[in-house]
């Protein structure tokens, strides 16, 4: 009989925490037993959303019962303060915020302000297990990443941990609306963004410096580089799902010169890399988001641009579930030994 | 242990066919052992739906193998021609078309023309389980509901049974693009329906015959009374998803006069047909079809038009889970003696 | 030489303002010549609306230097506050609020609560220029109609006015978002409305007594008999045009029994009372929204149910411009004697 | 009184034929007076394109009456074979197709194959009047450019002009689906592009060359250099509206090393570059591409990358107007000496 470990969700209202509650109201080995909110306390689950009418659970301040696993959907700052006790008690927390992303003190505190709890930083893993699977294994709090360092991330790891970077990397990132949270803002009004297309955070993003950390520690183990990224994020006129179209640079020996072979070669890096990533999947052809509608996947398409010779690496995923909550049940699933695709779909709902 | 039947899903190239292997995919107790197509033989199923990377299967032309349970996806007559051999050596029959649904074969060649196989009218079930849950159970060839049918009748089959329902009935529904299937057609071209709205099928529609033979026969178990029902569908700029707005005409003596007493009295009859269902919801507030996405529930609201006094109805369903293959998955369950909702989930995805 | 005309619009700053000034702006004989705002005084327009660029005037809080025009986009009850004084002083008013389309003050009040300006109902016309065009040729303070009511009412304009209606009838209407306004709402939030379809306003919806006001009027000039309306409206994932799609209940003799020959006396009943409408065309097919996208165009298309007998009239229109700032312009061009038509296409931006 | 040229718009069937119709029927100093189908000969316009109801014109086979100017909305290759004998009789001409945009025969051959009258080239102009407004005035045959060049050209042309790029440029575009025209393929397929995202195009795209042919013109006159541009096409889930994102390289010295002096410096350049031109914008902040809806304005937005210092710049258009239509009317107006912006508009339909 299948072991059932007992989950809390903390601000369950957002969209993350209601996606954290999809996921888990049908996972064989998590059970929902605590559920809180901020504004919403005293309503039931279903009033707030209405898609959750089967998952009817009371709003509460605080967690209640016993739980043997925390999931946060707090925003940053807030998460820290609140899961601070949590961890100190030992107990195992899985944060979709970015207050246990950033190991160094100071950058988190350029972008985010001050951190409530940097003592635990040097205990938090980064929770992309495709690249830290064997950490977040024996972690006790988890960092889940942002939704536009996951997908970057993906698309440029093989080339950044072969040490094939160099000069800048363009990371050209598009993304559904519903990455912007569910708080009212005239840049997630229907009227405004339907039908239309822009970029945004053409002053600096914060999901940059998780970029830069990973992708960093990863060509340059010894620290002594960091690399440098263009980021520029665009809003999508649709729900879910990001798309990284990525320009790198590559070192003029990384690959073969010669058309072909430097596509096969290409490829067969991405093939090695994620062979055993049960949720990355090196497509054939151009991905498209809406292939990973719901599911935990990343489709990955690396290829070289035939008037240049330079290599584009295309990724999307699902920015609430791979980007999000699902990420989140991944590093859940490794921490209690679980099938790291328990509860998982890789099969999006498409059309 | 679980007991795995072993399923053919047949024409899985359309919309319908890469739904159920959606479904089947992810199901507890059937296994896809087999898969055909028509145009695309000799391709993989990835090839064709991306999305279905994990569900590495050929594309044959014929059922191969041993099979315990056939899902049909073909257009009409199709299915009638392709199924009967398999019908007739007795092996359980799943079919998504309109071939098996109208038990009068004059009104299925009014509107679809001559049927293929006539003589299987008589043993097949019209598959919604909310209706003939029992019947299902001991059937060997099951047609599943049209998608506009399924959200008409499960709306109005709580006052047609009651034998409340007089003189005009008007279903206004409203469905996404992917209901017109895969085919190319101008009424499916994305910059035709994008940001557009507009009714269709005002000279009559297929699936208008359904409704009325499942109402009537509730409304009037006798046969003496067709139903006059006056059905417009509009096709609205999303690709899933269908609401029914129901304006039925209610004898005078079938529900208090005073509003409030008039409006406890329709929930609770709701509530009390529905009590057994379990993907039929009777919800507290005015249902969204995105709440229903990738599920296979029905969310139903009935209220009392406060001018008028009148009664409307309001449903919505996920045209190609509930409206099609995952109503397919629902009966074949009840066919197999599993739980009626083993492989479905109650929980659209949602945002 | 053309005789241009000096125009304020008062609370440019949302969406019905907003498309005020396209109009405008692009209007041979309408200059702007001041827009106040409430919020943004202070900033220039194009700050606002960067699409409106090209015109460059400052927001600022009262109407300043000489206007020969008001329009006011203000919204109930602070437009009469705010126009009492301009109508007073002999100045042309077109009021998209709700202050002046409602004749009686009773039924205002019951929607929209304390009326601040009474005294002025007696003069103020609705302004629907198919219904009134001459009382608009004379009035100083038009009230333009909402919008759900603009495509309702010449839905069914010919049928009320030629007595045909009797019993109930039933307005089933759908609205992109902008209908919603600009503010934020959860309800008018992306990720929530996105890929979804919903009923609304099922408690009662304040656009139901202008239709009941102008169509009884039709109907029985004598003001013996109200129409009984049930109007449900749909919220609809795009962001401008209404489709309504109309089943009203006819007297048997109002038309022809032979199916033939009813459908057509319905049409030529309507192409004789929309004979000199410039902006309305009966057409030939049903109607989409998109095609009157921008466009101050109705298209209306009655036809005839086949199982029923009954009649079906769709209308659509785009709901900014038919039903808000076009309609205004409308009845300035006839308050100032300049040709119905004069700045407006009928053309829209399709696809 | 104003003058008016009769027009013929051959192949008005297509979106960019539709919306010529749509700017020439507005246009105050040109009519069309005839207009050309393939298939749909012998219908009305308004048969085809419902929301041109008010334009009832025959569609014919070929050109008939007298008329002073072509335009042309043939695909490439029909184009030239069916333009080349107005060009002879010197009949002016405006063609939309891709047949007289490349000056070098052997490109046009590699991209599209045999050119049926390339001995047109050396008299057509590119018509983009931001670039050739002198040759404009001049010529009797234009090829309007392709919409990605047009918004990515006015993007990076006051960089090339300047001498500053050097190395590679990528341009990361993004396109509403109108842009594949009308013809029914699965990529324009509602439900396939509806809340999705995809590159395309990775083996080369057709609109390339006219990108690199344009920009290293006016980055080395003396014709000695090629750029190298990559160039990534996206489909998102819109209808109108292109946004190009612009990476280049430039040159160390062509802009001030300090952050503020070169955001200064780099605007300045734009707005000395299109001073002249009446409908590109030098926006203050990140435009979108709804902002230019229906409208022929390109909003361009050139700023600094903070992390490394390298410049991006973003422009949009919608792709109809300023891409295809509106391009073409623009330099009809230069050809017959009317103002440039006569009857074309600055103002997006906003929302």
């Amino acid at each position: 009989m299948d072991r059932v470990i007992r989950a809390a969700i903390i601000n369950v209202t957002g969209y993350v925490g209601a996606e954290l509650a999809r996921l888990l109201a049908q996972h064989p080995n998590f059970e929902i037993t605590c559920v809180t909110g901020r504004s919403e306390v005293g309503k039931r689950l279903p009033d707030v959303f209405p898609h959750l009418w089967s998952v009817d659970l009371p709003i509460v301040a605080d967690v209640e019962g016993e739980v043997d696993l925390i999931f946060s959907a707090l925003p940053h700052a807030a998460a820290a303060e609140r899961l601070a006790g949590y961890v100190r008690d030992g107990l195992p927390v899985v944060d979709a915020s970015a207050d246990f992303r950033l190991y160094e003190l100071e950058r988190y505190e350029q972008w985010y302000g001050e951190h409530p709890a940097p003592e635990l930083l040097a205990d938090s893993v980064y929770g992309l297990p495709e690249l830290h699977r064997d950490a977040i294994r024996e972690a006790r709090l988890v960092g889940v990443p942002g939704c536009y360092p996951t997908s970057a991330i993906l698309a440029l790891a093989p080339l950044a941990e072969a040490g094939w970077l160099e000069g800048r990397t363009v990371v050209d990132a598009k993304s559904g609306v519903s990455g912007a949270g569910r708080g009212l803002k005239l840049t997630s009004h229907f009227s405004e963004v339907d039908s239309s297309l822009s970029a945004y955070g053409l002053a600096g993003h914060r999901h940059h410096p998780e970029m830069v950390q990973e992708l960093s520690a990863l060509q340059s183990p010894s620290g002594d580089d960091e690399l440098a990224v263009t980021f520029v994020p665009h809003l999508i006129p649709m729900t879910r799902g990001i798309l990284a179209t990525c320009y790198p640079t590559l070192r003029d020996d990384a690959l073969p010169a010669d058309p072909a072979e430097r596509q096969t070669a290409l490829r067969e890096r991405y093939a090695e890399f994620y062979a055993d990533a049960p949720f990355v999947h090196v497509s054939d052809s151009p991905p498209a988001t809406k292939q990973t509608l719901g599911a935990n996947s990343c489709l990955v398409y690396p290829t070289v641009d035939a008037p240049t010779g330079e290599v584009t690496v295309i990724s999307c995923i699902d920015n609430l579930v791979k980007g999000a909550a699902g990420g989140a049940v991944q590093c859940a699933n490794l921490m209690f030994g679980f099938p790291e695709d328990a509860g998982l779909s890789r099969i999006g709902v498409y059309p």
